[in-house]
């Protein structure tokens, strides 16, 4: 018992001025966050974190997990009459695909690579139902509060992220086939594999096909970029903009690496 | 626009280990807190929250607030089949009495020793619904979490915690009126002032009376006492176990003092 | 084994933004402090911190601990041709007068009242060479640090802080007889018990002589004001600002209390 | 003066548990590191930090920058009689080879690549001596408390952490040409570049020579293996071990890149 007492830990919140708290299981009451933090008389509504939520879901292609949610999220409170008040934004999303039952042949083995193995030893409970915590859908508070610090950074210093998926196991978006400087949301938006070249886009979706058919799944790369991302964000030392970013982006379930800048081509 | 940013932070989470973020204004949807860091396997229901919400509740007799409000809390996520997973436990209580019209009168006018000019200069917006986040409803995240820890403190090391009223205005229980050992919730309860001293509790009750028809309010002191804490906790310097408290105490509404062991008497 | 280091921690830094770490024993190499968060370009020098640093000292006057150390403090990173860098400041102290042999007795008998018997419980080593981090000496790196902030706060807000003494043991300083508008640092140390009104410092310094004849010392009240603080410190919830302030306070050695505003007599 | 301020905080400490802030610059008065939380008695000297101390500094072979440091290291607090206390350990390096007038030329125009652009517009100062906190020098503190932090994991749960070169611009030691289970800290050592098979040790040098002869510094790749890890380290969502990694090892100089597990191949 001391053992497995000694190891529990606090990990669901992140950030120090702007700081999330993630909550909520695939198959519990709903899944959500808090963002403490956010400065006040900000324009803000459930649209705002809809899009993006819309965006994560599953289910929305032949090649993503065929599972069909509507994560139709509530701002609970932080809000008043269209605007942020400065107090913690709760933003609430329901369970509605509660499938359980689906999950019952799970209770026997564990499934490859998944952490159930871990959560089994550390915590003497299966978070069998739909991967508890390690989850994906508990990306949802993230891809929530995400939408909260988009507008905030747009509003303040311009600042534009986008994403989009450079890779797909051995097809790779040659360097230069995407402008950093006019890419929109609209391109890599137009296919469901996000890849905003219309010829690399069709090839990566056969690789998946490829392997979706034999009920298995392949690893791809997503790039980010930034536009007048402010100067001087992060903090000497420990807390540089990178060490941070790539915190961030390595604590999201099945991630294997993190590149900045040149990367490992440097 | 600058200088209002700068003083924004997040100060809605408590603690390390077992750590505590509040959410909620007295009159948005709801209002409640999440837990992260509680142990797997403790067996937690709404039950056991229930009893302290009810007891916090404003409106259970003629001295406080005459404000009738049901506070049933939900336990969103965090507990499986009656037991903690070691998860983020999202506990929702939604408001009810979202008497927003009562509060018109503040528009114009701040209420004294409220925090609503100091919410006005630094956020830039008047929390004016009921306090917003200084309104005492925000304790009921406090009042839930506060129920979980005690569940896990009784089940680690047997620690009870009991607290009273001991003193309201120029009413002061003397020394040793009450014993600490054998003192129990029932003695407490049984009065509506919650000192054990029935003799006290009657000239208490006066006291309140009296300032209340003048339609104002007085101070008082809370003595709390906690048997079978488990030794070693805190840590040394400037994490004492009495500098927690006292944190935590003077983070409360309206608490003007906090004194440990002998306290100014020593 | 398991059960000692579960509840092992570090608590030697405080603060989020200006972020102090304190480090170092009695009898060790020295005492000192990390400053991390500091703004770049303020002038700073160890005669800036060496004032407090001086009144903190024990063997000052007949009434304090009869012991004679020089606390030189030195400077060793953070500051180039004499302003602050914005880089951690690291402020050290050494220890001259390493007299462990004084406390041979001790390593027999607990002291009473002292963190010894926590500290052997807790960590199964006596910290017995001079009290080890519970040891008044600790507070130099407190001081330093504590220098460094009121030199910021002065120059960034022309904020002031000043503390006395308003009570030792049964001598009371009534109420009124400090002008806290016009006090100034030459008044409170004016005399050595750093109470600014004469009358009652003698009668203070005579009730200390008289417990310090018996080898035995009294408890006292120090009353802080701050002129001209910035409006809007500190975070709401949690981390009001008279809730970080009676932990900051609570942390120090030996308090048994503390008020903010009217306190108690509120 | 407001928005530079604004920005400003502090990052030089690591961790919640086992917390390490480093400090100093590369030509102030030293650099070094407090590790709060360690546990008590465990036996600990300068020693045990001198060895990866001696590693870490450059001018050992030809292929490294050509300064000659010698970094001694003292124990300032923490340790008595070669145990350590439970307090924090201070641990102190003197710098000896202050040449800040090499630096002269860099007064004028930024090094490409180096922080000193940022850090002029986000602090005002130019930490031209040697690079400020940005300087490899930082990392002084960060080899002794890891040092500390491997004793600690070798003796409670036999943990062996291990890093080598596995690649130097385009010289990439194959798959399977070390044996993670059998690689010994000699056989890393057996060569001035660090990689464990000779013969690749042997391109890598020539690598770094053709680009050293022309004034220039080429990439590589550590690869770090660790045996008998503790099962459940970290914790869940944000603070998964290697979330927690990932920043560590990105906020390290001149760092781009950060794999785990199966990484960028899987």
């Amino acid at each position: 018992m001391c053992c497995t007492t000694e190891i529990q830990a606090a990990g669901s919140t992140f950030g120090n001025y702007f700081r999330v708290t993630t909550f909520g299981e695939s198959h519990g009451g709903g899944v959500g966050c808090i963002v403490d933090g956010c400065p006040p008389r900000i324009p803000l509504s459930e649209a705002d974190m809809q899009a993006d939520l819309d965006r994560r879901r599953p289910g929305q292609s032949r090649i993503t997990t065929p599972r069909k949610e509507t994560d139709t999220c509530k701002i609970c409170s932080g809000v008043s009459e269209g605007l942020t008040t400065g107090t913690p934004i709760h933003v609430f999303v329901p369970n509605t695909d509660q499938r359980g039952h689906d999950y019952k042949e799970m209770s026997i083995a564990y499934r490859p690579s998944h952490a159930d193995a871990t959560y089994d030893m550390k915590y003497g409970v299966r978070a069998v139902k739909g991967g508890g915590r390690s989850s994906a859908r508990e990306t949802i508070g993230r891809v929530a509060s995400g939408a909260i610090a988009k507008k905030l950074l747009k509003q303040f210093s311009g600042t534009e992220v986008l994403a989009y998926v450079s890779q797909v196991h051995q097809v790779v978006l040659p360097d230069g086939s995407v402008d950093h400087d006019t890419l929109t949301l609209d391109q890599i938006e137009s296919n469901i594999v996000r890849c905003p070249d219309p010829e690399y886009a069709e090839k990566m979706i056969a690789a998946i096909d490829a392997v979706r058919t034999r009920g298995d799944s392949i690893g791809g790369v997503v790039t980010c970029i930034v536009r007048n991302a402010p100067r001087g964000l992060g903090s000497p030392v420990f807390d540089k903009l990178e060490a941070e970013l790539a915190k961030a982006v390595m604590s999201l379930p099945a991630t294997k690496g993190f590149e900045f800048g040149s990367g490992f081509a440097g």
